[in-house]
């Protein structure tokens, strides 16, 4: 790989980093990358069930962390008509995650938690994890595209689950661990994570069928850039959807103006307990 | 078709009107009656979930509005082992329910939407929809009964969820839009539409064994006669239940006296509220 | 069959036994104890649910009792990515549930719920039934074992489903009689049936592996003989989980000291009711 010093053209290295991105093996930096995330939001999710959740339900916390981990696969799965649990047939997969989620919640001096929470280690495995959601994506597209080709709508909902599954599947897994949350998912509040899917597919979309006229290469690495700079902006400022403030004219639009958003979402049921801003 | 005009005699009338609602398009005449009304539902079933619905949570709107419009098919596919989502490849149908669904939610003037409620608009689309209803169930019965020759149950299952496939979607439907009634489902409470449908397929499934000696034709046109006497009967009329005085002396030989529903419906948890009448 | 008489082998005599119990038909003994059992179970479970809920609802009841007793086949056929309802294209299946959930709910003078209930009579339908979920998953690992050769989860999974479905399913038939309990299932709490379902899986799997140097005949009858033993104490004894004081100590060291289990469960929301002990 001497083109890299031969050539200082931006175009030609865009192009090979695109390339290398769409090439390189996930498995095992970027997986890792994603599984210890999604076993750290577990944990956390898990705190307002008890001080010592993972310790009284490990079967539960265990089941929920590979759900969350695979969250993708099985949406799909389940979507599209095939096993559910195909993808459990990947042993070496299912005992890299039990080993994650094992240090995760039950590892001497709590370390890979403590370190996975550090903000730098954990904003460069965001990064990475931000790679596997536009592979995952990326690979849906082409996959869906060949099942069902020329159908618009049901390659992009392949993108939209490939990109946020466990948007759609938190309200099972959560009921996994007993928190049952009926007043809100990710169809009444749509965020970032869908959307960013959608827009993530149109473009590939349009770029497969050559509406958009630069290489699949730079369409992919710019996806890959955008998709980390705003996972970077929701990391360390606290706003949660960087796209908000682009979409709500469009939406007032089309759907007309809405309520503010805090008096809706105000005093729903959680596991039967209201909110606490409503009690008092 | 000069048929009509030389031939008098009614029973060749009545197979040649049974003849033709077995074969005319569906699309877009029925189909389009079946998703108003399935839209008109849905808006009328999020009234009390705020005042602004459909403009704070579009998405939930939409995703419902589908499902609703689709619920036979999605029901059957997820029972019979396809793709859940298969029908989402009909791009043509995506886009007649999304017109529809944005028409009967921001249209202008709410025009659609007012027209839609007006009495004899409704019930000619309501008319409308219980033809699309037995078209559905006759498909289902035609299809699981060669997948299956000479299985009863299964036929009759499939026949009874493509007949009130909605029924048995609801809860979850109304779990995307943060409503959960985990109190009320259509196997609690029979509805006639569940009823309606197990009758019918009995009634072709006899057709088709030779027990019947009528033929197809007319068995058709005899169902679709009931359905619409009994939906127009249900829709001006308060009586939600037209089979039910038939039918209780034969549940209570069966089962056994039943208490009064009242008691046993009242005071049902919906999403974490008592009814009112219970509190007081 | 002479060779009973003439050899009074003890090893010989085991391993015949235990062919036997591999090959002997299930249906219709077999069977008829485990729908009993599954019918009871219902009937017992929605004595909350009102005094005269088999009467005013018999559609739930014959729904529920009928995925009850179907359980391992519809929760294997849901993961696996078959129809689900592939097991009621068994009419005579169907039929045989139905005649027993109908003497079971609504027989004359209650002759078999009163029968069924006698401690000899269910105990004897108990071991019957311990048999049947050998059976079970004897046969789902042999299956799935040819699908997915030397996948080690999958073919776990399909053990533990096969011999514990009902405890995944329980939370979705619960909620067809109209009762919501988010805050318990067998992830949070993993009951006696799930971990034998383990136990022997991992057994069967050893044995067909060549680790366990004994032939089937007695990996199957050791398993069905400790099946019985166990659910023998569980019946006649208040234990509900024998196995627990051999794992505790390896929980602890696993997973680290858990807190008693009453705080956990106790204040668990079940249908928008908390349990009593907490209010007062």
């Amino acid at each position: 790989m001497d083109n890299f010093t031969q050539s200082p053209d931006p175009a030609q290295a865009a192009t090979e980093i695109g390339r290398f991105l769409i090439d390189v093996d996930m498995f095992p930096v970027f997986f890792m990358a994603h599984f210890c995330i999604a076993c750290l939001m577990i944990r956390e999710d898990s705190k307002d069930l008890g001080p010592k959740f993972q310790q009284n339900h490990p079967m539960a916390s265990w089941v929920s962390s590979v759900l969350t981990s695979l969250a993708g696969v099985i949406v799909t799965n389940f979507l599209f008509g095939d096993a559910v649990v195909d993808i459990i047939k990947e042993d070496r997969l299912i005992i890299f995650v039990t080993v994650i989620w094992y240090l995760m919640n039950y590892g001497p001096f709590d370390l890979l938690y403590k370190v996975v929470r550090m903000p730098p280690v954990y904003i460069v495995m965001a990064m990475l994890q931000e790679n596997l959601r536009v592979r995952c994506i990326f690979q849906a597209l082409e996959q869906v595209g060949k099942a069902y080709p020329g159908a618009i709508f049901i390659v992009l909902l392949a993108g939209v689950v490939n990109g946020n599954g466990y948007g759609y599947l938190k309200i099972v897994e959560r009921l996994i661990r007993g928190k049952w949350t009926p007043g809100s998912n990710d169809f009444l509040e749509v965020t970032y994570l869908t959307k960013s899917s959608v827009y993530a597919s149109v473009a590939f979309m349009l770029q497969a069928s050559r509406f958009l006229l630069i290489s699949v290469e730079i369409t992919y690495l710019t996806v890959v850039v955008l998709f980390m700079i705003f996972r970077l902006l929701m990391t360390v400022t606290p706003n949660k959807d960087p796209l908000l403030p682009l979409e709500m004219p469009i939406c007032k639009i089309l759907f007309g103006t809405a309520e503010p958003k805090k008096r809706v979402s105000g005093g729903r049921m959680e596991n039967g307990r209201v909110d606490d801003k409503k009690k008092h």
